[in-house]
C-alpha cells in the first residue's frame, strides 16, 4: 500500500507537550508524510553562530517539534509505529555549552558555540577531528494524557527527547499512544552525536524527513521500542575510560572527565573542545550494574577520530 | 624487547583483594606472563551443572583470580599497562541466575544454570540462540591501598570485577598503583557476555590467557583506561528497548524488563531464558542523561540472534 505523500511545513511547530494543541495534521495507518524540522534553538544560532548568541537565546523558544499529527482511530492502549524512510539534514551545524546545562555544567560554567562543515558523509569541527555523519531524529513523541503544558526537554515513556542515535534512516520507532489520535511530533535533529550526548547538544541541525506511520491496536510497549538498521553503529578500534562507584550518574561523570583528561593528553585539545568532542562521538555503556556496591560505566570514543 | 614467558597455573589464586597476600611471581617491566584461571565459580559447576549445583555452591569460594604479580619498581602514583596478547577459553561455559543476586533479582529470585558449546567462532546456547564468541576477562586489577581483605565482587577505581566486553585479545588496559608491587591479579573469564552482565553472569568458563605488563611512572589515570581492538564490537541490524526515568539504575531494570517481553513476544523463549540471553549480548547505553529530570537508557541486542 503506497500512498501519496502528506507534508508538514516549519511553521506547523509547537514548544510543549499539550495534548490540547489543534493538530496541524491528520492522517490514516499507512500514510507517509514528509517532515519539515528546525534545529533545536528555533532558528536563533546562525550559521555564524557565537557563545554570545548561545548565551543569549530566548530559552522559550528552545526545542521547537513540528506537529502534532493526529492519526485517525489512535487510542490510549494502541501503539503508532513509526518507519523513518528518509532523513536529510543541513550543510552546517552547531554544537555548545549552554551555561548550567550538560553533565558537567560545573565544569564548563561559560557558553560556547562551535559550527560544523555537514558534507555527504562526515561532519568537520572547527577545531579539527572529522566525525562520520550519522542523521537522527532527537525528538519525536506523542502528546501526554495529563492536561496542560509540558517542558519538551525531558523525555517521558511516550518519547520525546530521547536521544537515541539509532533513530534515523532505515529504523523504526514504536510509541505508547496517551490520548485519541496519539498527536505525533518531531524535532530535534542531529548531524552526529554520540549516546549521552553529555553537553547537551548534537551538531544541531534543521532536516526533512520522510516518515511511514502505522497503528497497531491494543499493542503499547511499556517504553518505547526500536528497530535499529545498525547504520548508526560505529565499528574499530576504541578507546573507553571508565567512571566506577556506586552511583550510575556519577561514575558517569567520572568516565566522561577521565576521556576529557585523555583527549587532552592526547591531541594537545582544549578541555572545552575534548567535551563537545564527547558530546557528538563518544557514547556511554554501563559495563556493569549487578556486582554491588560498585558499578561501571564505560564511555567509548572510536580511535580513528583522534589519530 | 621480548623476553621469554613467565607463568602462573591454576593453583596460584586467591579470594579477595588484600595487599599483605604474598606474590605469587614477580615480574619487570615488559615482561609476558601465561596466566590460568578457574572460572567464576571455583570449579565448583561441572560440564553437567544443574540449578541445584548453583544454588549450593560455596559462596566463599566464588570470584578466584590468579595471583598475586608482584611488579618490580611499581609505587602508588604509577600506572601498570597491561597488553592483552591473546585469550583461550575452554569449549564450554555456564550462565545462570542466583537467587537474591542480578539486576532483576525480583523478578527471577530461583537459581537456574544454563550450559553453553563454545566452538571457534560462537557460543551456542542450550535453548538456541547461537552468538557471537568474544572472549574477555571479567577481572583484573590490583591491590588495594586499604590493608585487610576486600571481596573481589564489587570493581573498584583500581579495577577489579569490571566486566568490561572489550577486554580482550588485542586491548590494553591502564590501572592505576596502589600499593608498591601493584600486585596484579586476573579471573572470571567469559566467552561472551552483554555490557551490563545483568543477571550476574556471563557464559563462565576457564581460560588461559597471555598478558605483557609494562610500568609507566607517575602515570596513574583517575580510572581504569582501555584501547580496545574493536574485536567486541557487535555491528548490523539491532533490536532496542527502553527505560526512561530520573534514577538510571531503575531506567536500566525498566529497559531489560521491556527487552524480556519482546524476546518472549518474539521468539517464544521463556523469560528465565529471555533474562539470561539478555547478560549474554544484550548491551546497556546510556542515550541520554542530560534532560532533567529524565534520563534514557537502551538496551540493544542484534537482530542476527534472534532471527
Amino acid at each position: 500500500m503506497d500512498r501519496s505523500l502528506k507534508s508538514l511545513g516549519l511553521n506547523s511547530y509547537h514548544l510543549g507537550w499539550d495534548n490540547s494543541i489543534e493538530p496541524r495534521l491528520t492522517v490514516s495507518s499507512g500514510d507517509r508524510i514528509q517532515i519539515d524540522s528546525l534545529d533545536a534553538s528555533g532558528g536563533q544560532i546562525p550559521r555564524d553562530g557565537t557563545a554570545l548568541q548561545v548565551s543569549s537565546m530566548d530559552f522559550s523558544r528552545l526545542n521547537p517539534v513540528t506537529g502534532p499529527i493526529f492519526i485517525e482511530g489512535a487510542e490510549p492502549g494502541d501503539a503508532i509505529k513509526v518507519s523513518f524512510e528518509s532523513l536529510e539534514v543541513a550543510d552546517w551545524g552547531w554544537t555548545g555549552t549552554i551555561a548550567g546545562f550538560g553533565l558537567l555544567a560545573d565544569d564548563f560554567p561559560e557558553s560556547s558555540c562551535f559550527i560544523s562543515k555537514v558534507g555527504d558523509m562526515s561532519v568537520e569541527l572547527p577545531f579539527g577531528p572529522v566525525l562520520p555523519k550519522i542523521p537522527m531524529i532527537g525528538t519525536i513523541g506523542v502528546a501526554l494524557a495529563e492536561p496542560g503544558i509540558h517542558s519538551i526537554v525531558p523525555p517521558s515513556i511516550h518519547g520525546g527527547n530521547m536521544d537515541i542515535r539509532d533513530l534515523g534512516e532505515g529504523s523504526t520507532l514504536l510509541l505508547p499512544v496517551a490520548v485519541a489520535g496519539a498527536l505525533l511530533s518531531v524535532g530535534d535533529p542531529h548531524a552526529a552525536m554520540g549516546d549521552g550526548e553529555v553537553c547537551g547538544t548534537g551538531v544541531e541541525t534543521t532536516a526533512t524527513s520522510v516518515i511511514r506511520v502505522e497503528l497497531l491496536k491494543a499493542a503499547a510497549p511499556r517504553s518505547p521500542v526500536i528497530e535499529s538498521s545498525g547504520i548508526s553503529q560505529r565499528t574499530g578500534a576504541s578507546l573507553l575510560t571508565t567512571g566506577i562507584g556506586p552511583d550510575l550518574h556519577r561514575a558517569s561523570i567520572d568516565a566522561i572527565r577521565s576521556m576529557i583528561d585523555e583527549l587532552v593528553r592526547r591531541t594537545g585539545m582544549a578541555p572545552l573542545e575534548a567535551y563537545i568532542l564527547c558530546s557528538l562521538t563518544v557514547d556511554l555503556k554501563v559495563s556493569e550494574l549487578v556486582d554491588a556496591p560498585n558499578w561501571v560505566v564505560s564511555a567509548h570514543i572510536p580511535l580513528s577520530v583522534i589519530r
